[in-house]
């Protein structure tokens, strides 16, 4: 069997479309990966989305996009995972790819949050929490995330303004992202200052919702065109892993198990540890989430996660750089696009397109995108394979 | 590789379960799937559901679905496709135990349509037409059929009345599935005075939506426990096919282009011709569909289907039987689940194990769920392969 590569990338910038609907979003992004990739025509279209069917009353996009891209008749289903419905959908496109039955798969992730405001956006955004439980009850992933830090501040009792270093380090690195949201610095003062949202969570720790598209072409290796010059990027790893929806059920709600099987899983499957990665794109949706997810990856003690954003580990000259390219922070949340976005992005790191944000010999990423508390979480392991 | 085969199944009655939530339901699927395929445990869990998101105000089921089946931490992902939405499911679980990385996977149908009544369901249910051009203008899934059909009655000129035949004979098979919401035959005079819902659609022309869940476990043949004593099914073909979304961009609306793709593609991996199949569980979601699904599979020349209906072709011993436990008409319309309940049945046609409704010597089937006008067709070809 041929490795599974990513032949080609598309994305449209981060940000909020009032102007452009849901299906032109997507359209835009396919058309550009399907261009990078040589004009592969892929047979099937698989589409991470959390909001189109509430937000936008539309399902089944996986009928409308491909007619829109030109691709009328070929296979097209959408994926759903709460905020990792764009690493769900580049999952199921790799097994499908790899499964031998589908040469050529484009995964593209959609978000369009700008056909609604304000309460009824909040209310479809926290549906990924459990309706039943904690919905009716007005939990919503915000204040889920307030829950989180506040049992970490309480459990572990970190500096308070120690969190400033994710989303300073996310606005940092999308000054040279193109295609971030917010592309200015912020300072410490900026984020001491910041307006609580949900205590202990400010305004600063968390990323804002929005709308885009992202792309990738999946193909095996031995199909890419002659004409693609650009080096390719093989899927080494990959693994999904749930859990409880409801935080109320987890025995340890700071563990997020569920990113620790994921990171586990990717690796198994490439042959190698944590630690052999050039860089870690994880998500940010919160900043105690990056924490997290640094030690569930098994790159800091429990409780200590904090520290490696003090020291420089964490930056592009760093050891284990993280969101190069802005982040959820500051490239923008858009939801069910955010895992296509992180790939997207890795892709650029290992083809060594990163332009100024380039993390100098990047030959290996790991990317891990969650939905809610590490609900779910999706791993992938990407290794540059030539040029 | 190792065939990928169905070593157990799972099904609820269809229905309107007022007191048995959206998990409920799918745990009991889920269990009594496991339960069936010798206690097998899931790695990957693939469900298929369309109206969660808006009328239960659930998203993530990934999380959700494994936590309640106590399966937490494998992975879960919702695949949504219209009303192929299980097909769907079924299809990626498929490619996912083929690609060799999940060993064995469950594959859930889902759907709770009483969580709402009156027009928000109605509405809900609608959203898979084309929103901006086809829904904002009041047109529904039923109104669509009711253009179709008409258009087939002006074109054809077929006897208006001989549509009956398809609910009729979804009617008799019901009467021997226990799983069936309506267990009763109905009929030419019942048909020739139901009153009107779409004009010509009456209300014997269409499925009626309910609850239910249905699922099925899917592993490699060489996995499957020694305990398990019942003959396996075999997938052999699986295709997706798209058409456009909106009704008025097809030149020729009584094509069922995606219908006639899907059951092409499978066949072809199956390395067979649709009229080698022992029976075809079609989708019947409206009795024009299953006329025009007849004509795409090659299995009457356009403009004829409808006249297989009369002359005993699709009954039990007929050459071709279809809705061989009710079809949507007379089991009920679970739509996301509705795909995933035609595998079942399909199963236990070729396990021997379909009771009163056993068709005799039945080895191999054809087995397609359409989303809308087949805006979505995914088709399987299974077959039996020991006992």
């Amino acid at each position: 069997m041929s490795d599974v590569v990513i032949a080609g990338v598309g994305q449209i910038p981060v940000g909020e479309h009032w102007d452009v609907s849901l299906r032109s979003q997507a359209v835009r992004a396919v058309l550009a990966a399907i261009k990078d990739a040589g004009g592969l025509k892929p047979q099937a279209m698989y589409i991470g989305n959390l909001l189109a069917p509430t937000v936008s009353h539309q399902s089944n996009l996986g009928a409308l996009l491909p007619d829109w891209s030109n691709l009328t008749g070929i296979e097209g289903i959408t994926v759903e995972a709460a905020g990792a419905s764009g690493g769900g959908a580049f999952r199921l496109g790799y097994l499908a790819v790899a499964s031998g039955f589908v040469d050529t798969a484009v995964v593209v992730g959609v978000e369009k949050i700008t056909d609604v405001v304000g309460p009824e956006l909040e209310r479809a955004i926290a549906e990924s929490t459990d309706y039943d439980y904690e919905l009716a009850q007005g939990l919503t992933l915000t204040a889920q995330a307030g829950l989180v830090m506040q049992l970490y501040l309480h459990q572990y009792k970190p500096p308070r303004e120690a969190f400033a270093a994710f989303p300073m380090l996310a606005h940092e690195n999308a000054v040279g992202n193109p295609f971030a949201m917010y592309r200015k610095p912020i300072s410490q003062k900026a984020y001491d200052s910041a307006p609580m949202v949900s205590e202990p969570v400010n305004l600063m720790d968390m990323a804002p919702y929005a709308d885009g598209a992202a792309a990738v072409v999946l193909t095996r290796r031995d199909l890419v065109p002659d004409s693609v010059s650009h080096p390719l990027v093989k899927v080494s790893g990959s693994s999904v892993a749930s859990d409880t929806l409801a935080l109320h059920d987890r025995s340890d709600p700071l563990a997020f198990d569920a990113a620790r099987l994921s990171v586990e899983g990717a690796c198994r499957q490439a042959g190698i540890l944590p630690q052999d990665v050039d860089f870690f794109e994880l998500t940010d949706a919160f900043s105690i989430y990056a924490v997290l997810s640094l030690e569930a990856a098994g790159f800091a003690p429990r409780g200590e996660g904090w520290k490696l954003g003090l020291d420089g580990t964490l930056r592009r000259d760093g050891k284990l750089p993280i969101l190069t390219m802005g982040g959820f922070k500051a490239r923008g949340n858009p939801l069910g696009a955010a895992g296509v976005y992180q790939i997207v992005e890795a892709a650029l790191q290992l083809r060594g397109e990163a332009g100024s944000n380039q993390i100098p010999n990047a030959r290996r990423a790991l990317v891990q995108n969650l939905g809610g508390p590490a609900s779910t979480a999706v791993a992938h392991v990407l290794e540059r394979v030539n040029g």
